[in-house]
C-alpha cells in the first residue's frame, strides 16, 4: 500500500468505517498488515457524542493491537454523508442526524493523531482498488444501495470527486420522468425506485391494494423481507425485485457509458440479499447484450460484481484515506476550491 | 496555447474538421494566431479518396497561409466517427462510410508531416477548452446532438477518454425502456429519442397519424423543419421540440450528476436550430432546479449554452491534437491498451 502519511516514522495507520448500526475499526502497519479490527455493533449516536463513541472503539482496536496512540501516523474516517476532506467537517450526514460537525477536528483533540475525513462509498472504492479486489483495474465504480443510492467512481486509478466534489450522484439521475417523489424533490429519480425505503414502499403498497403476497404476513415489510419472500418463491417481491434489478442494470449501463469503466462493485444494505438481489441485474445486463454490439463490446459479462463478503472496503478505505492524508483529499478535490463530498446514505 | 509538438522547431500547426459535407483547415502559428482558414463545403468522400480531399484542403490552406508544408509541425485531424489515435486509423465512421481507414499514415505518405487523429466531439472539447471558450472551467462538456447524440468530456483539464476509448457514449444511455428502436439494437436509447434522424420520425409520426400540423406541407420533415414550424408557432412541432428539450435536459442533468462538470456546450445540427432548441432544455432545467434542492446545488444556472457561432471548435481542436502529438493522444487513452474512439456521427 503507497503510505506516504508514515515518512513520519510512526508505523500504523487507522481506518474507521462509520456506518448507520456499526463502528468499524482497522489498525494496519505500514506493510499493509491487520494489527487490530473492531466492530462496535451500535449507532454511533448524537453528533455532540460522536467524537467519544469513535474515540472510543479506535482506542479499543489501538488497545487490543497493543499499540499506543503515538505509534498512529493518521486515522482516516468514511462517513455516510458529505464531508468537506479539506477541514474534516461533516456537512450533512442524514441518516446520522449531523451537520456541520467538525468531527475531524473534535477527534484530533481527542486522540492527539491526524483525522482525515471523506465519504463511506468514496472511502471504500478507494479501498477495492488499493486492496485489488477488482482485479487491479483502475477504471470501476463502487454503487451502494441502501438507504439512498450512489457511487464512488476511480478513474485511471484516481479518485473521481468532480469539480465541486459532487460526481457520483447516480441516485438521483431522473430514471422514470412523473415517478414516485425522491426525497431531493424531484420525481423519478433512481433512489426513489431502487433504495431500500422505494422497495419497501412498493411491498406496502402491493400489499394496500391487496394483492397475494407473503409480504402481506408482514407488518411492514422491508427490502429485506422482499428478497427473503423472493427466495421463497413470492411472485409480488419476484416482480419487485425484477423492476429493481432491471433499473440498476440500466444504471450500471449508464455508469459504464458515459464513464467507461471496466468494473462495477455493488455494495450496501440492499445488495446484502446476494443472489437474489444480483440475479435480476445480471438477467437485464445480459438481455441488453444480446440487443446491442455496443453494449457487449462495453458491458464484458463480468463488469458487475458484489462486495465480497468480509472485504472489509469501508475501513480499508479509510485505511487508505489515513494513508493519503489530508494533502491527498484535497488533491483529489475541486482543484485548490472548497471541497464538499456528496450526500449519499448508504 | 501549449505546444509541445512545436520543439522541433517548425511555426505552424495544422488542425482539420472533417464533418458530413466540409472540410475545414486551420491553420495556426505557435502563438495561436490564425494565418488561414480554409472552408471545402464538399463531402469528403469515398474512404479511397479521403486522404486526397483532405490533402488539396490542406495545401490551399498552406498556400494561403504563404507557407509550405515544411513548416508544419503536425497535422491534427477531427473525424465524426470511432479512431484510433494511436495508429491513426478510422475504425468506423459510419456516416462518411469508412472502415479500417488508415487516414494517419497516408496523409503523412502525401503531405510528408506527422497526422494525428482523434474523434471530432473530443476534438471539439478540447478545442474549447484551450481557447476557453467555456469561460477557462476545467470541467466540462460538449454534448453533439446531431445524427447522433455523444458527448466529449474534460475532467480537471484533461480530455476523458475511459477505460477503453469509449467514454461520453450518452447517446445509448437507455432514456425509454421499450421505447424507439435505436441503430444500436437497444430500445429507448436517448440517441432514439432525440438525435436529428429521431426528431425527423416523430414528424413523420404525427404526419402519418393526420395531426394537423404544418410539417404535413413538407415531403419528408427534417429536424430542421421541425424546428422552423416551432418558430412559426406550429403546435404539432412545439410538441416535439418540448419532448426533446426534457430529454436533453435529462442528459444534461445526468451528465451533471455523475461527472460533476461545470458547463455543457451543445453542438451538432440539430442545435443550429438555436433558440428553438435552447428554450425547452432551459425550459426544464428551470423546473428541475426548482423541484431540487440538490439539482439547485449542481445545475448552476449558465451550465448549459450553445457552441458559440464561429467557435470553430473542430478545427481548434484539432490543432490542439495536433500541438499535443500522438504521444499526447496515446497518453488520455487506456493505460497503453489499444484505443479506440467512440461511435459519434455528429
Amino acid at each position: 500500500m503507497s503510505n506516504p502519511a508514515s515518512d513520519d516514522g510512526r508505523p500504523l495507520l487507522v481506518g474507521v468505517d462509520i456506518g448507520g448500526t456499526k463502528i468499524a475499526v482497522l489498525v494496519v502497519d505500514r506493510h499493509g498488515e491487520v494489527r487490530a479490527r473492531e466492530v462496535a455493533p451500535t449507532a454511533v449516536g448524537p453528533q455532540d457524542q460522536a467524537a467519544g463513541a469513535v474515540a472510543v472503539v479506535v482506542e479499543r482496536a489501538l488497545s487490543s493491537a497493543g499499540a499506543a496512540t503515538e505509534e498512529v501516523s493518521a486515522i482516516g474516517v468514511g462517513v455516510p454523508g458529505r464531508v468537506d476532506p479539506l477541514t474534516g467537517t461533516v456537512t450533512l450526514a442524514v441518516n446520522l442526524g449531523w451537520s456541520d460537525l467538525p468531527l475531524g477536528e473534535q477527534l484530533e483533540a481527542r486522540l492527539g493523531r491526524p483525522c482525515v475525513l471523506e465519504n463511506d462509498v468514496r472511502a471504500a472504492v478507494l479501498g477495492l482498488h488499493q486492496r485489488h479486489v477488482a482485479s487491479g483495474l483502475d477504471d470501476l465504480a463502487y454503487v451502494a444501495v441502501g438507504t439512498g443510492v450512489s457511487a464512488g467512481v476511480i478513474l485511471r486509478g484516481q479518485l473521481h470527486r468532480g469539480a465541486r466534489g459532487l460526481a457520483g450522484e447516480i441516485g438521483h439521475v431522473i430514471a422514470q420522468p412523473d415517478g414516485p417523489l425522491c426525497s431531493c424533490g424531484e420525481r423519478g429519480c433512481l433512489e426513489a425506485l431502487v433504495a431500500g425505503p422505494a422497495i419497501a414502499r412498493q411491498a406496502h403498497e402491493a400489499v394496500a391494494s391487496g394483492e397475494v403476497t407473503a409480504l402481506s404476513t408482514v407488518a411492514e415489510p422491508t427490502a429485506v423481507d422482499v428478497y427473503q419472500a423472493v427466495i421463497g418463491g413470492d411472485p409480488v417481491a419476484t416482480r419487485i425485485a425484477d423492476n429493481v434489478g432491471r433499473r440498476l442494470a440500466w444504471a450500471i449501463h449508464l455508469l459504464v457509458m458515459t464513464y467507461d469503466i471496466e468494473r462495477v462493485v455493488l455494495g450496501g444494505g440492499v445488495s446484502h440479499a446476494g443472489a437474489a438481489f444480483l440475479e435480476p441485474i445480471q438477467r437485464e445486463l445480459d438481455r441488453i447484450r444480446r440487443t446491442s454490439a455496443l453494449a457487449r463490446e462495453q458491458l464484458a459479462p463480468g463488469i458487475v460484481e458484489l462486495l465480497p463478503a468480509g472485504a472489509d472496503a469501508g475501513a480499508w478505505g479509510a485505511v487508505t484515506i489515513a494513508a493519503l492524508g489530508r494533502a491527498g483529499a484535497g488533491a483529489g478535490a475541486g482543484h485548490g476550491r472548497r471541497e464538499v463530498g456528496h450526500v449519499p446514505e448508504s
